[in-house]
């Protein structure tokens, strides 16, 4: 064994005791607020490569999609065409505001929402649930925040996780999470003139 | 239609023309080098969210695992269970550097999966693949980062999508890449002594 990779292996079991010794401390398991944010990609993606993981750790799972409703998604078909009982998909939104341009009825919507992802929230057979978007409507205030956060920190289940995706969340929401994560755009081939893709976007 | 409701609709009209108006300058699809990059929790989940969008569309992908190899991880049980025509999976890495100890065989182990993900990129049939955690292959000079993104800019087909994860991207890549996000982490519940958790992180 030369040097650089004697020195190499001394380095990283070094390394590795101290790493070992950190990872000891953390033995707690609990159900997590977690929320996805910032103006970057992979807000939404995340949300659902969590859900592929639920899906083969055989712990059951639920999607409320907010916002992007009317859009068919490449992840909306795939859950419900290979595991309608492992991940329980719902839609409440029916578009962009922009799109749909009716103040009124996307505030029933997002309500309706929020009332199916309480229910799924306080079934404590369901151990992630993914709220797609959900800061969408509360950026618009079609949700109360404190209604939100209130019932998050009081009513969900221990061992629940909840993951709350879409672009500026609310600083009430960060505060109460336990992971945040902010994506934030380096680059974005929208600028040279490339339209959203399949498999990418959606 | 009250006040607020109709300013509402007034407005949301006017975003909806000036995005169509931008929208339809969006009109190319061309194969992206995506990158996944930062501290920040969903590099690899949203990777991983985006091969389900890819299963969807019926996209035939590829994933070439670098450094996790050794964890039982749950995205790879599931494509391995529930999609092996759809997705090819393939493991090159043994585990975090800390774990094998030994540089030249993780070099080893780097190099054959760059090999491999170089056939799988060139054969036109695989319309995505995902690098997973090949930048800490990379940052540790495991692999050359002027021959893979000189193969990216010379050899990838036109309409494959190329993602590469893990953090400290570098910026010979940032710089090649199409579509960059870096995660940045605002909370992360290892602070307060929580374990890695299924689902979450595997």
């Amino acid at each position: 064994m030369d040097d650089i990779d004697a020195r190499h292996k001394a380095k990283m079991q070094k390394i590795k005791a101290a790493r070992d010794k950190m990872m000891a401390t953390k033995t707690e398991e609990k159900g997590l607020i977690i929320v996805n944010t910032g103006p970057g990609k992979g807000k939404s993606s995340a949300g659902f490569g969590m859900i592929m993981r639920c899906i083969a750790h055989e712990m059951p799972c639920a999607v409320v999609q907010f916002i992007k409703g009317a859009m068919a998604t490449g992840e909306r078909d795939f859950l419900e065409t290979h595991f309608p009982e492992a991940c329980k998909f719902y839609v409440s939104g029916e578009g962009f505001t922009w799109e749909t341009q009716d103040r009124a009825r996307d505030i029933a919507k997002a309500e309706a929402g929020w009332e199916l992802a309480k229910q799924l929230i306080r079934d404590p057979a369901n151990r992630f649930v993914l709220l797609d978007e959900i800061n969408i409507a509360l950026r618009n205030d079609y949700l109360d925040i404190d209604d939100v956060v209130g019932f998050l920190l009081t009513e969900k289940p221990d061992m629940t996780h909840v993951c709350l995706t879409g672009r500026n969340a609310k600083p009430e929401l960060i505060e109460a999470a336990d992971m945040v994560t902010e994506m934030t755009l380096l680059k974005h081939p929208f600028r040279d003139g490339i339209k959203a893709q399949a498999g990418v976007e959606f």
